[in-house]
């Protein structure tokens, strides 16, 4: 049966894919979409289209796969109920859609009708969010991120905080305002402290980009009761980029003793598209050593972290988008599951859609930091933006962050992620 | 029409209420409820009573208020949607409510059928979470209490941070773990940092209540686009009594830089009756004088916070509840107002039903800290629980929070808050 599985999965789909797309039949991602006069419903990403699973289920597709009751989550306006379902329903879907999507099977490719229902060219739908986000918590987990940051502000002597090498750092953040693709967002006001003087009220002039990776929780767990590292797999529904936009100076001034807020709840953006841990699997590479040797709880015996290529590009008012980093997930010393795991502890249950960000995702070397803060080195350099230059945002930036996996025998990608920053209400 | 209203509402039910019940026709709290094989609807309490508001929708009783479209709202399973619908809303169902339930009305009074449907003994109903809440955030705004916990871990003279008279530090807590007065909690287990020794994994050992106040947002506002003070009185539904239990060992080696996770995820107790803000009105007292002047964005004109009796009762496995601590809403440095308006000032949206805690209140007295961290300041004395001493809470102790307005002429009450250790799983 995994033979069977895997030639269907190597084989092509009678769904034109262009050479070089985010979405071959190898990626099948998740989303939630509309399209005029009909209400937001679930879809995969192929090639330039959307397959409307809501369509597929209508037609009585997946009626034989018990672990999705016929598939009426896809008709749901939001994929919570898919994800809470689990790994059995996510593997049945993926192997269904897998097949009706293949060049072989004529089930929707000959049925005109059904083609024309189902089939719906992705420039005619409207992306939604892909889930009800009930929590929001962001990490802080790339040791090169953390040393960064932690020099600039304490010196290369106390950059990592002790607990750091210990536990994968998060704190919760503001799940209102996690915002899709194309979303564009004002530059936030908050209380700025110069040096020498009293804090005033005014536009933030830091405003930077954080790149990094979400992830969605499955099925969830019930308070008291943690997931352990054992089961965490089968936790994970699915990743997307996520922009974690940060207001520097409001940062500085608020964080002592409670951790930012203002800095980060004014909005952060995410991709459309939900790639599965499923389709990521083949992507799988070593991640950091880990040294001293996590506690048992976080203990993985899978040494693995998926290996996605990243990067940010910000594109000037009016102007073409410049890449400022590249950067991988691969280089994250926490794991995402090691990451869920820690965060539940303390008995914290989990819902299905909650989010939880990997933190800023930089690398070893100077053109792979993740936010520009790094990139300019705390304002002691400047970030070249095509002919222009930054040291932060300005008004009228759109940041957009991209991302794929290329195993040498297929590429598949995130999709977009962008968003343009506003001037100050 | 002012005059009107006083008169009905300083007047008496035809429902008996008790002296020294929590719910006189003065308060009028709103929660959500279930009986036996009929869904959750909302209610109000009276007396021992709750009376349906769905009952009471049902008989027609709202048709001709407009701004409450005839009352559809309290057939929900959650307050969310009457919170959404604002002061107008809010200020009908209210006038409304309080005539049904006024001595001379006889509507229900002598309709012996409506009567047995809308009118139910609090004992035969559950109740349930007030609200759906989208997002819970905590507040650090109470001087004695940021002091004290300063003073104990930096020592007097750092004990304020240098942004803490400048704004209301909070942070961003976790919503899928806010639970209702009840509901045990198992003993958290985290990572704890013996002084000379490597980070271990195990029940936490500092377990403590934090004696807070949450209250509930209503229409929200949209991203980009802060509340401003001037209109944040009609933002704020209503208030409830909130244990934010605390692991004081995970929190104190979690916390650095991001602030606290695990320590604070496990749990986080609230009242199921909202006392409204047109109710806790009448007890209005003055604030703490603010020095430094805030800010122009977080002056506050209304220099008036509320005067709430608070206090926490700890009662050991099968014994009886002894009271700790003794406070006041009253203390707090920063008001909700300040705190709802700072929380947006950087365009974070706010949704209907989202939770915002006060943060711990303490008073100026050793017997007013909200803490038991403060109480035993930091272990180094014992609290006194009838025969049995505390530093901090034992497996099988049941934390109980009241809380009460008097003005001399009536009181109104916050109910039941309640929470049992169990041991760790
Ligand atoms: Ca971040
Ligand atoms: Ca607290
Ligand atoms: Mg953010
Ligand atoms: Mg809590
Ligand atoms: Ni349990």
């Amino acid at each position: 049966e995994n033979l069977t599985l895997n030639s269907i999965i190597m084989s092509e789909s009678w769904v034109n894919v262009a050479a070089g797309s985010d979405f071959p039949i190898q990626n099948l991602p998740y989303g939630v979409f509309k399209t005029n006069g009909q209400p937001a419903r679930c879809g995969v990403a192929i090639g330039d289209h959307v397959l409307d699973l809501a369509a597929v289920a209508d037609a009585g597709l997946f009626n034989d796969c018990s672990a999705l009751n016929g598939g009426a989550c896809f008709k749901e306006g939001a994929l919570n109920t898919f994800m809470a379902m689990g790994r059995p329903a996510w593997s049945q879907a993926r192997e269904r859609i897998t097949a009706l999507l293949s060049k072989d099977n004529a089930t929707i490719r000959d049925n005109a009708d059904l083609k024309a229902k189902a089939l719906i060219p992705q420039k005619d739908a409207t992306m939604c969010m892909p889930a009800r986000i009930g929590d929001y918590t962001d990490f802080y987990a790339s040791k090169e991120h953390a040393t960064n940051v932690g020099t600039m502000f304490r010196g290369k002597e106390n950059a990592l905080m002790p607990n750091w090498t210990h536990l994968p750092v998060g704190y919760h953040g503001r799940a209102s305002s996690v915002v899709l693709s194309g979303t564009a967002l004002h530059r936030p006001k908050g209380q700025l402290k110069p040096e020498d003087a009293p804090p005033s009220h005014g536009p933030c002039r830091l405003l930077d980009f954080e790149l990094e990776m979400g992830f969605f929780v499955g099925p969830g767990n019930d308070l008291g009761h943690p997931i352990t590292m054992d089961t965490v797999e089968d936790q994970i529904f699915g990743m997307v980029l996520m922009n974690d936009w940060s207001a520097r100076d409001i940062q500085k001034w608020e964080y002592v003793p409670l951790g930012p807020f203002g800095a980060k709840n004014f909005g952060t953006t995410i991709s459309p598209w939900v790639v599965t841990t499923d389709a990521l699997k083949a992507f799988e590479t070593e991640r950091p050593h880990q040294d001293p040797t996590p506690l048992p709880y976080l203990k993985d015996c899978n040494e693995k972290q998926y290996d996605i290529n990243l990067s940010v590009s910000i594109a000037p008012e009016g102007g073409e988008s410049h890449v400022v980093c590249r950067s991988n997930l691969k280089y994250m010393y926490w794991t995402i599951r090691q990451q869920l795991v820690h965060h539940t502890v303390t008995g914290c249950n989990m819902r299905p859609g909650d989010l939880l960000g990997t933190g800023t995702i930089s690398g070893p070397t100077e053109d792979s930091y993740g936010s520009l803060l790094e990139l300019c080195w705390k304002g002691t350099k400047v970030v070249k933006v095509g002919d222009q230059e930054r040291k932060f945002l300005k008004d009228g930036d759109t940041v957009h962050l991209s991302g794929y996996c290329d195993n040498g025998s297929y590429r598949i990608g995130f999709g977009e992620c962008n968003g343009k920053v506003l001037p100050s209400v």
